[in-house]
């Protein structure tokens, strides 16, 4: 499995998920996924594995190396690179309520990792592809178990104007349940503060959570090149801030979740942060119309 | 004038500002800013002009160019390259009563532009410099203007913890006047948000205008490299959305107004968006205490 081959196999997806089809829901979808996940897995096979001082406490991590180039750490313990195909087809179906939520956030985290991975290696510098595979790839967990695909913009009629506007993936479940408002990020940092802004603008636009907002992130890892050690950037006082006084984000989910902001939900405002494979257990909550959780 | 002589004439200026002594208003940072500027001139004279194909009506612009190495676009009727030293003395001194606000936006864009440009032409791909020189430069002129310094980090009291958050830069004027909130980008794009969103979490924290929010943006260019043309990049319908629903910015200035956003003081919710040579006309509607502008 080489370069062109991933791209190619990159390329059919996002054909797929976003071409005249706009299927990012359907089994089709799932389907170019398995095949993208399956190919850089036989590539990340072929490279070097290097240690990394972890100086997040509780939590390993490694680099895919091929000479100097090296790729994002990855979390020992939810990293697997013997997934069954099984557990794959499983989960890219969302057919995961006998998997408990550990062993599908480990088994979506290693599915997202080995692209990005992958490019990290093949493509140096390159950010943008891995943050729009991991829309498509959360887009698509999310809109399988919603049983809706998604819209990427809204629309309000004001007084005098009507405004349009680009957003992350909006999901109309019906007039009778909530919307549901997912940005995704491989990472937050500084600019989380868009999340909870446009929650605002939703929330100011259509009504006080007439949207649920879910944001899905992968990790907050950042990796010192030179030493060879890796930290988690984490803003909590931030966070708290911004659910005190911009809007109210219902979940936040992590595949590597971090634990300065897990500890977020036992604390004022209680903002519910939890790892990703809790999302399929909790979906008639986020279903649910209305201000109550 | 050569790449460490301005190197070293921007390094004096941010110790100055930044530094033990953090007089971002005083007399003695506004002369390392004219310095670096003078450098920077001297710099630019050597470099060769290439016209634009503007695709903004009304606007012309060209770059520097060293070879193969081209600067950022510049506004040809805005930039002087015949700037007096009285002219230059006098903006960063803030002695500009007797002056059109056309003559010092004009004046003030000569002096950031040039800057900018040079560090464009010889440090390839950094854009960090170029927003810290901005900030330190429309820093200067707003707290010499209102005669205090600014500082970057907020704390409030909440009923479980003091929360302090980074901000920017922001000036306390005393009991009976308004405090401002001034955030200082070289362009807006998407990350615009941030702005209205930080102004929401200070109106939450402290009272609804008990900050007012002043933005100031050097452009919203952007050049097309292999085409040689320039376009403006607007959102004026999002910026609407933000100010209905996020928070109200009190004053945007630009040094290179941007038309589409210009119209905006004419339309419902009346975003004042306006060249920043009027901030010095105006400065005691932006210290008056309360909601009404």
């Amino acid at each position: 499995m080489n370069k062109t081959e991933i791209e190619r196999l990159y390329e059919a997806l996002k054909k797929r998920a976003e071409g005249a089809a706009r299927d990012l829901k359907g089994q089709e979808t799932g389907d170019k996924l398995r095949n993208l996940y399956v190919g850089c897995r036989g590539f990340l096979q072929t490279l070097e594995i290097r240690e990394l001082t972890s100086l997040i406490p509780r939590k390993s991590y490694f680099v895919f190396a091929d000479g100097d180039r090296t790729s994002r750490p990855v979390n020992a313990s939810l990293y697997s690179d013997s997934l069954s195909s099984e557990t794959v087809q499983a989960v890219l179906n969302c057919a995961v309520s006998a998997m408990a939520p550990s062993t599908i956030t480990a088994a979506i985290y290693t599915i997202a990792m080995s692209y990005c991975c992958a490019n990290d290696i093949l493509k140096r510098g390159d950010q943008k592809t891995p943050g729009t595979f991991f829309e498509l790839l959360i887009g698509h967990l999310v809109s399988s178990a919603l049983g809706v695909n998604p819209t990427t913009q809204i629309t309000a009629p004001t007084l005098d104007l009507n405004i349009t506007l680009p957003t992350d993936f909006v999901f109309d479940l019906g007039a009778d349940k909530s919307r549901v408002h997912l940005p995704i990020k491989t990472s937050t940092r500084e600019r989380v503060v868009q999340v909870w802004a446009h929650q605002r603008v939703l929330d100011g636009m259509h009504g006080v959570a007439r949207f649920k907002g879910v944001l899905v992130v992968m990790a907050e890892t950042n990796k010192q090149e030179k030493a060879e050690t890796v930290t988690e950037v984490c803003l909590p006082n931030q966070w708290t801030a911004y659910q005190m006084y911009i809007a109210q984000m219902f979940r936040v989910y992590y595949l590597d979740l971090p634990e300065p902001y897990s500890r977020l939900k036992d604390r004022y405002p209680f903002i519910q942060v939890k790892q990703f494979g809790d999302f399929f257990f909790e979906i008639d909550k986020i279903e649910r119309s209305g201000l109550v959780g």
